[in-house]
């Protein structure tokens, strides 16, 4: 694997968290200890849950973190910095605890995707790059398993590089796809750096280059006898192209014995053409040719092709998938939610006028109740940090909403979803493998009802309080400020 | 500035440049010289025109092409290169030739951006890295621009970083926004790289962080008394907010002397509470206060938003901008235009069922016609790159879709858009300062006429075909395939 070249993104963050980070020094707030939630009030495209990702490059940054003395001069030149905060810059590096949930994670409204514990300045430095990783990749990563559902088990290769919205986008673009449910990528970077596996095989230039397709197609499958998916859309898909591809499989790969290969559709009506192309294929006795498809796919685009029974062995997904077209924006929020003062943890809410808005305050544990008969996933749980669950028994939860809906659970098992990732600066966890990664994301899916995975109005999965700490949203909720 | 970093990016490829290179040099084409056209085939948003950005990151990629050791022992492990192909990129680099208009040109349908003339496996190897660079930052250019007219002049600010993919979205992203026409940004290390004016003020959190609303202001005004710019939605902006916020510079701010502050609304009714905070502020004597407001924003809810007369000052634009919520995909594509064989020049084509999609064959030449009374963009023109045009009479140009359509240009100067950047792989331009492209693009916008910047259905600008290129084109399309 590649030796990942890093950069330092500490100043990748918005002026104002610098803004703010040497008013709190000047005010004495500089070691005030501060609890934020990085959380999404909705899951885009309406889906009923996302999948959290980008974990593992906010753990780079980070560990990362340094002013530069070019980076304090630059910050002096603007000249609103006092020289002790500059002065504290130097040798600044995070030094708080945060929490979160493992990549693969599905994730639901409201709940914390991860939390900060950290001396106001650090919290507040780190807010800008934690909310771009994590909303980027748990963006694509949910895209991506949408689309991959569609797919009903077929291969899904992400194809965007190109309509990637910056090389980062691009890179780790096809790192979350992968933990969201892709097999593999067309970005060759990604495969070195992170293990993704990397694969493509023509574009139409290469079938241009040659005085004919037939050559082209012919001199592809002598350089790559065991890796000729060709593309057949240049001319006339099945007029040309499917026959030229037949042609060359019997002159090169027939005398070697090779039984497979593929064909690739870029353009035109995919649900006729590939069934066309199956039954020429399968006439000429190439059964086991793989008939690849790539053309503005999303998922519904696929759902729609396999409902007219397209013969597709695999969709290789680009812009659609790279930029979440749909809805490219994922809306995750860094909300403080306590500060200590005086060694006492003090609950902070941010009031709003809209309902959904309201934020939950404190220090938080998250839980998720599993059935042990079914082994399904029966509701999240938010309780203030010191609760615990006890689920050896029964257990009654409320909606936060509408306090008169009660649900009983039972037979379950509750598991604490947010783990410790640093604690006093350190980190304190391995990020697994990519591919454990991916295997624990598809795993989770199984842990989910259908209900929950429709496209279309899914069911609203549980996500309830402690009694506790609905008290305490209350309370605050009724003190009037000033 | 920063010294920026540079990361190689040769291995951001799409893995079929490499398949398809190590293929070229099999069968003897590594050195057929090859030409490549960048163009898209429609703007986003329904949009008249789009802006060329992201050219300077790809002379940066270009200049910094290698593959290191560790690169070729990663294509090496893949078991399908050739080792004579693995020692050819050991010292790979590129030689060929580079032409594109200027950043912050505005563009048309179907006209190269950018055109390559290099040996096939160079050509074909920056194929991924060039769309990527110029798609994203044209997408952000062109968004940027919209969101600026719809503003009239008023201040816009980038403040889209915690929602852009990943961090070069977000640094670039600035940096192509501020091309497009906005004033600044949010991300400091934009400011720091490319010298995008960064600012900002406070989050949510700053106010929750003190014992009250009126502490935060005050004690915000009191270490930033010439930057005051308040949140004053927090709480409740017109029973609360603000009214803190005229205490705040009253009992700070008026003592000194100061007149200009801020104040910014981030939720909540922007039209009503604009107006309603307008009258208190300049009852208080405050009338030289500027009023931001930031919430969602993009071009439409701007022009809405003046068109109720709501008094804003600044608009911070954020995920709509930086992701181009309403169309984050620019189509911009790579395709072979031409091929040298004996030191000819063969144009080449791509066929295509759908008529727009088409390519114009042939290596090229890009006029603008500017009318010399007017200074306005009249229409574009391509030819065969041995043309010239002679603008000192008249000259008839036709529709290359309804040939019967003709238009005399009179009074006119023609002016060649692609300029040089590498030739024999040497670069030959020098990236104009950042500044000087955004007056740049700001001057092009002048020559426009205003039916063409429509938001809903502009007028379709001419670009045209001279009489040799529309005849090559058609010649080659009369050519059946095999």
């Amino acid at each position: 694997m590649k030796t990942e070249e890093k950069l330092n993104m500490t100043m990748l963050c918005d002026f104002y968290e610098l803004t703010m980070g040497n008013g709190y020094f000047k005010n004495g707030y500089k070691d005030r200890i501060t609890y934020f939630d990085v959380f999404f009030r909705r899951v885009p495209d309406g889906g009923g849950f996302a999948i959290a990702a980008g974990l593992e490059q906010l753990i780079d940054y980070i560990e990362n973190l340094h002013f530069t003395d070019e980076d304090i001069a630059y910050l002096r030149g603007r000249n609103l910095f006092d020289e002790e905060f500059l002065a504290y810059l130097k040798d600044f590096k995070f030094t708080g605890d945060i929490y979160a949930v493992p990549e693969g994670t599905p994730m639901f409204p409201r709940e914390p995707m991860l939390v900060v514990r950290a001396p106001a300045v650090e919290a507040q430095l780190i807010e800008t790059f934690t909310l771009l990783t994590i909303n980027h990749q748990s963006l694509i990563a949910t895209k991506a398993n949408r689309i991959c559902r569609a797919a009903q088990g077929r291969t899904v290769l992400e194809f965007g590089s190109r309509r990637a919205h910056g090389y980062d986008a691009a890179i780790v673009g096809a790192r979350a796809a992968y933990i969201g449910g892709c097999d593999g990528t067309a970005c060759t970077i990604s495969d070195q750096l992170y293990g993704v596996p990397a694969g493509g095989t023509m574009a139409h230039a290469w079938v241009q280059m040659f005085d004919s397709e037939y050559e082209a197609f012919k001199h592809y499958c002598e350089v790559y006898p065991n890796n000729a998916t060709l593309l057949v859309d240049t001319y006339n898909t099945l007029k040309s192209g499917v026959p030229n591809a037949i042609r060359a499989f019997n002159e090169v790969l027939k005398p070697l014995g090779i039984t497979k290969c593929g064909i690739r559709l870029d353009s035109g009506d995919m649900a006729y053409l590939s069934q066309q192309a199956r039954k020429m294929l399968d006439e000429a006795g190439w059964t086991e040719c793989k008939i690849s498809v790539s053309n503005s796919l999303d998922e519904y685009l696929i759902r729609d092709l396999l409902m007219q029974d397209a013969k597709i062995d695999l969709f290789g997904v680009g812009e659609r998938m790279i930029t979440a077209r749909s809805e490219p924006v994922f809306g995750g929020v860094y909300k403080l939610v306590a500060v200590e003062k005086d060694g006492e943890i003090v609950p902070k809410i941010k009031r709003s006028e809209n309902v959904e808005k309201i934020t939950v305050p404190h220090f938080k544990k998250l839980y998720r109740f599993y059935g042990r008969d079914t082994g399904k996933a029966i509701a999240d749980y938010m309780a203030v940090y010191d609760e615990t669950v006890d689920d050896s028994g029964d257990f009654t939860i409320f909606d936060p909403y509408a306090t008169w809906k009660k649900k009983n659970v039972y037979n379950f098992e509750a598991r604490e979803l947010l783990v410790p990732i640093f604690l006093n600066g350190k980190r304190v966890y391995d990020c697994p493998p990519l591919k454990e990664v991916r295997a624990y994301c598809a795993q989770q899916m199984d842990t989910l009802w259908d209900e929950v995975k429709r496209f279309e109005n899914p069911h609203s999965y549980y996500v309830d309080l402690s009694q506790k700490l609905w008290d305490i949203q209350h309370d605050l909720l009724e003190q009037t400020e000033e």
